[in-house]
C-alpha cells in the first residue's frame, strides 16, 4: 500500500525512541523470555512460530455459575442505560447528571472489580466485559468516567484497604503532562522523602485527567502514589473544554506540597511507570469490549435507517453501496467483539502475556468504531449530522480512543518493540544495526527471516487442520498463505508494515456447536479472511483469530 | 482492492436508481452530446480519449486588472477574517455574530459574483474562489452561510433586478424535503397556478435549508421559484442542532398558500429540477477552493505544533510517522487547490462541461479536508481534541461535506452515468445488458474496451510527451501506464471502481516559469503520481492533472 522510504521511518523511529520506549514494553520475569515459554499468538509470530494455545479453542472461561450472575447483571444495566441516564442530556451538561451518578453508585458500578469481601462486586475480566459493552453502547462519557475509575481502584484498594469507604469515592488515574503524553517517562512531578522516611512531598500538575474535578483519591505517577484530596495541598482546574466525551470530567490536577505517608506509594519507589503501564495495558481489553457495544449501537441505527428510508423508490437497503456499507460494518464489530472477549477470557485464566494483544485490540477497536460510526452517518445522510439522532455525539466521543491510553502511532511501535524482544533479539545489537537502518534493513530482515523459517518448520508447522472446524478449512487455509508469506517476508514486515495492529479477528467453534448464527457467522469470517488475504499481506494473526469465535458468540 | 461481488455494486445500484438519477447529470445540448465535441478531460476517458485543452497548459485566466484587483481583497478579506471573526464564538452561539454579519455585509461578501452594475463585487469564478479559500480556512460556518446564499442569488437576481435591495437580504436555497434527499426529484411540494394564470399557490415544507431562519429571499424547487419572505406564507423551524457548521443556520422553511407571481418563476415551468441541479454544479468548484484553505490552515496547526512539540527527546518533527503524515497532508491539499483553480479556470475560460471535474472535486475535497484534519488531531494528540485548539471545530463542521450538495456515494454515480451518456452509449441499451449485470458485465466492459481502444489510437494518442515539462517525464510515463491499464481493463473499472472521484490532481508549469517552489511541486507531483499508480489503478485522471498546476501555484 506504501511506497517510498515511508515504509522505513517505522525502523527510524524505533531508533530514536527506542531507550525510553522500550520500558513501555511490559517486561515478562526473565525465565519468561525465554521463547518457548510465551503462549502469546502475537508474540509468537515474530519468533516465526504459531502459538495457538491461547487462540483454539476460543476461550470459555465462565462456569455456570458466573454465567448466571452475569445473566442476572445484564438486564438491570441495560434497563438503567434505556430508561435512566441520558447521553444527550449529559454531553449537553458536560457531567453525568447527579441522578444517573447516584444510580451508577447504587448498581455497584464503581466497584465492579473490587472483590466482594471488600465492597465490590468482584466480576472477573470476562464478566466485566460484558457489562462494559453496554456502557459503551450507550454513552461513551460515562465509560471513560467509570473506566478512569476502575483502572486506578484495582490496585490502590488492597493498599487502602477500606472498601465501603471506596466504593463511595471516585478515583483518577494522573499519568500525563503538559510536556509529557505519549513519552510519559519525562514526567516532572516531584517526590520528595522525608528525613524521616515517613511522608513524601509531592509538587507539580497533572494534564487532561479523566475525573480531575470529581477525584477524592488520585493515582499519582512518577513513583505511583496513592494521593487522598484530604491530604491537603490538591486542586484541580476547571472542566476542560472537549470536542467529545463531554459527559466525563477532564482537568488539570495541581500538588502543592502535598504530604504523601509512605505507605501510600504503590509498587517501588520510583517504579512507577511500570505501575503505570500495568494500568494501561490492563485496561485496554475494556476498551475493545466498550468499542463493541458502541458499533452495536451504531449499527442498530443504520439498519433501522436503512430498511425504512425509501430513495429512488426503493428502500436504500436495496442498493448495494448501502449494504456494503452495512456489511463491512458488521465484520468489523464482529471482530473487534471476538478480539475482547478472547483477551479476557486469555486474562481469567490466568495468562500473563496478552499486553500485545491487548495494544493491537486497542488499536483496531478505536480505529473500528471511527470507521464503522463514520459509515452511519453517511448512511444517514443529514440526520446523522443533526443532534437528534444521537450519531454524532459518539463519533465525537470516538475521536479521542485513537488518542489516550496510548496514541495508536506510538502503539504500533510498542507492537513491533515487545515482538522482537520477546523474541529474543538483543536490542543493543538491533539497536547498533539501526543505526544505519537503510543500509541494514534487509540485512536485519534476513536474519529473522532465516530464524523465522527455521523456528516455523515450515512444512510441518504451519497448519490449522485439527485446530479449525472442517467448514471453514478454505478460510484456514488462507490464513496459513498469509503467515507462509509474512514469515517469507521477515519480521521485517511486522516492523515496517503500518497496521501490525489488525492482526485481530477470532476464530471459532459456532459450527460445532451448531449456533443459530454459525453459518453467518461463517460467511462473516470467510470474507474477512479473503479480503485480508487480498488487500494486507501482514495482516497475519487477524485471520486467523476469527476460526475459533464462531462457536463461541458470547451474548449473555 | 475490493474482492467479491461488491465490485459490481455500482452496476446494480445504476439500474435501480438509473431512471432517477438520469436527469441529475447535466445534459449538454444535442450536438454538444456528440463524442468528437465535448472538451472535458473526465468525459473523454470514457470514450477511451485522452483530451487534454482543459488540462494543458494549467488555466491562467485573469488578466493584469484583475489580478490586481484580486490582491486588493485578499489582505483586507484574511485581515477581517484574522481580527473580526472569531469561528470558536460563532460555534459556540451557533451563529454569526451579528458585528461579523454587518462586517461581510460592508464588504460587499453577499454579493461577491453579482455583476458591478447591479452593486456587487462582481468576480470571476477564478477571483472568487480565492476569497472562499480564505473564508474555508478559518470558518466553514460563515463559509456556508455566504455559499448557500451566493447559489440562488446568482440566478434570482436578474429577475430582481434589484441590486442594493438584494445585497442586504439574504437568500437560501430550498431544495430538500423530508422523504427527497438525494433523490430530489421526488419533492413532494406543490405549487398550483391559478385560473388567470398570473400566480402560482405554494405549499409544501422543505427541509435542513441553510439560512432558512435567516433569509428573505427563497429559490424554491419544484418548478423553480423566487419566493420573498414579504409574500407572506412563509415561515420556518427553529435553528436545527447540529454537529457542525453551527454558525451556519439551518432550519425548517414552511410555505403555506403562498401566493407566488407568475414572473418569480426561474427557467421553464416544471424545469426547476434543471435550474437547481445547474446550480449545485456550479456551485461544487466553491467547495474545493473553500476546502482547499481548510486544509492550509489545519496543516499549518500541525507542522506549528510538530516543530515545537518534544517528546521522546526529540521535536516530533524529526519523527517518520509525523513526517509521512504531513508530507500526506500538503499532497492532499495541493491536489485539492490545483483542482478547484483549474475548473475556476475552465469556468472563466467559457467552458460548458465541466461537471464531471466539479463532481469530482467536491468529492475528493470532501474526503481529502476530513483526512487531513483528522491527521492534524492525530498529530495535536490530546490538544487536538480541546476545544481550545480549534481544530475539533474544524472537524465537526467538515463531516456534513461529503453529505450534503449531492453525497458522495451518490455523485459517483453521478460521474459514471454521466460519462457512459456522453460517451453516447445509448442508456436504454445499457439499461437492458443490466437487467442481468452478472451475466453481461464481461461482455459490456468488453464492448466498451473495444471501441475505447478504437477511439484511443493507443499507439499514436497516449503521450504526454509535448505536454508535460521535461523534468516531469517520469510522472508523465506513468500517467500514460496508467491510462493504458484503464483502457485495457475498459471502462468497466470506471463504473464499478469505488473512487472514480479521486481522479483529479493537477499538472503544472512551475518548472518553466522557474518558481521558487517548483522543485517542491515537482516533489508532490511525483510522489502522487507514484503513489497512485502503485495503488489504484482507476486513479487516471488525477496524475494526469498534476502536471499542469506545476507552473502555476495560485496564490495571489
Amino acid at each position: 500500500m506504501r511506497s517510498f522510504d515511508f515504509r522505513l521511518y517505522l525502523i527510524k523511529d524505533m531508533q530514536l525512541i527506542e531507550s525510553s520506549i522500550v520500558d513501555l514494553c511490559c517486561k515478562p520475569s526473565k525465565q519468561k523470555r525465554e521463547l518457548q515459554e510465551s503462549k502469546s499468538f502475537a508474540l509468537s509470530i515474530f519468533r516465526g512460530q504459531v502459538a495457538t494455545a491461547q487462540v483454539f479453542p476460543y476461550p470459555s472461561v465462565l462456569n455456570d455459575e458466573q454465567e448466571e450472575f452475569l445473566r442476572e447483571l445484564v438486564g438491570p444495566c441495560s434497563k438503567f442505560f434505556e430508561e435512566v441516564n441520558d447521553p444527550a442530556k449529559n454531553d449537553a451538561l458536560e457531567k453525568v447528571e447527579d441522578h444517573t451518578m447516584e444510580g451508577l453508585k447504587e448498581m455497584g458500578a464503581f466497584g465492579l472489580q473490587v472483590p466482594a469481601e471488600l465492597g465490590g462486586v468482584g466480576l472477573t475480566n470476562t464478566q466485566y466485559a460484558r457489562l462494559v459493552e453496554i456502557v459503551g453502547s450507550h454513552d461513551l462519557g460515562v465509560g471513560i468516567t467509570l473506566g478512569a475509575h476502575q483502572s486506578s481502584k484495582e490496585k490502590y484498594l488492597p493498599k487502602l484497604a477500606s472498601g465501603t469507604k471506596s466504593s463511595e469515592h471516585i478515583a483518577a488515574y494522573c499519568l500525563t503532562e503538559p510536556t509529557s503524553g505519549s513519552d510519559a517517562a519525562s514526567i516532572r512531578t516531584t517526590a520528595v522523602p522525608s528525613p524521616c522516611g515517613q511522608y513524601f512531598t509531592l509538587n507539580g500538575g497533572k494534564l487532561w485527567i479523566s475525573n480531575g474535578g470529581l477525584a477524592e483519591i488520585f493515582t499519582v505517577f512518577i513513583t505511583a502514589f496513592i494521593v487522598e484530596r484530604s491530604f491537603g495541598g490538591v486542586t484541580n482546574g476547571p472542566p476542560e473544554k472537549k470536542m467529545g466525551i463531554k459527559a466525563s470530567n477532564t482537568a488539570e490536577v495541581y500538588f502543592d506540597n502535598v504530604r504523601v505517608p509512605a505507605d501510600c506509594v504503590l509498587g517501588e519507589v520510583g517504579g512507577g511507570f511500570k505501575v503505570a503501564m500495568n494500568i494501561l495495558n490492563n485496561g485496554r481489553f475494556g476498551m475493545a469490549a466498550a468499542l463493541s457495544g458502541t458499533m452495536k449501537g451504531v449499527i442498530a441505527k443504520a439498519v433501522d435507517h436503512a430498511a425504512n428510508r425509501t430513495q429512488f423508490g426503493n428502500k436504500i437497503h436495496t442498493y448495494g453501496v448501502i449494504q456494503e456499507k452495512l456489511a463491512r460494518m458488521v465484520m468489523l464489530q464482529y471482530v473487534t467483539e471476538s478480539m475482547a472477549y478472547m483477551i479476557s477470557g486469555n486474562m481469567d485464566s490466568g495468562a500473563t502475556e496478552f499486553q500485545n494483544e491487548a495494544a493491537i485490540s486497542k488499536i483496531f477497536a478505536s480505529e473500528a468504531a471511527w470507521t464503522v460510526t463514520d459509515e452511519c452517518i453517511q448512511v444517514l445522510g443529514g440526520m446523522g449530522f443533526m443532534k437528534d439522532t444521537g450519531v454524532e455525539r459518539v463519533m465525537r466521543d470516538l475521536r479521542i480512543f485513537r488518542i489516550f491510553e496510548g496514541a495508536n502511532d506510538i502503539l504500533r511501535l510498542f507492537v513491533a518493540l515487545n515482538g522482537f524482544q520477546n523474541a529474543g533479539i538483543q536490542l543493543k545489537s538491533l539497536q547498533k544495526a539501526l543505526k544505519n537502518p537503510l543500509g541494514n534493513a534487509s540485512l536485519l530482515a534476513g536474519e529473522i527471516t532465516k530464524r523465522a523459517k527455521r523456528k516455523a518448520g515450515m512444512s510441518t508447522g504451519l497448519t490449522l487442520q485439527g485446530s479449525v472446524h472442517p467448514e471453514l478449512a478454505h478460510s484456514g487455509e488462507l490464513v496459513r498463505s498469509v503467515l507462509i508469506v509474512n514469515l517469507d517476508q521477515g519480521c521485517q514486515t511486522m516492523v515496517c508494515g503500518p497496521k501490525p495492529a489488525r492482526q485481530r479477528v477470532q476464530a471459532s467453534r459456532s459450527l460445532s456447536q451448531g449456533l443459530p448464527s454459525a453459518q453467518h457467522e461463517k460467511m462473516m469470517c470467510e470474507t474477512w479472511c479473503t479480503e485480508v488475504r487480498c488487500t494486507e499481506i501482514q495482516s497475519t494473526a487477524q485471520i486467523l483469530q476469527i476460526h475459533s469465535y464462531l462457536d463461541f458468540t458470547f451474548y449473555v
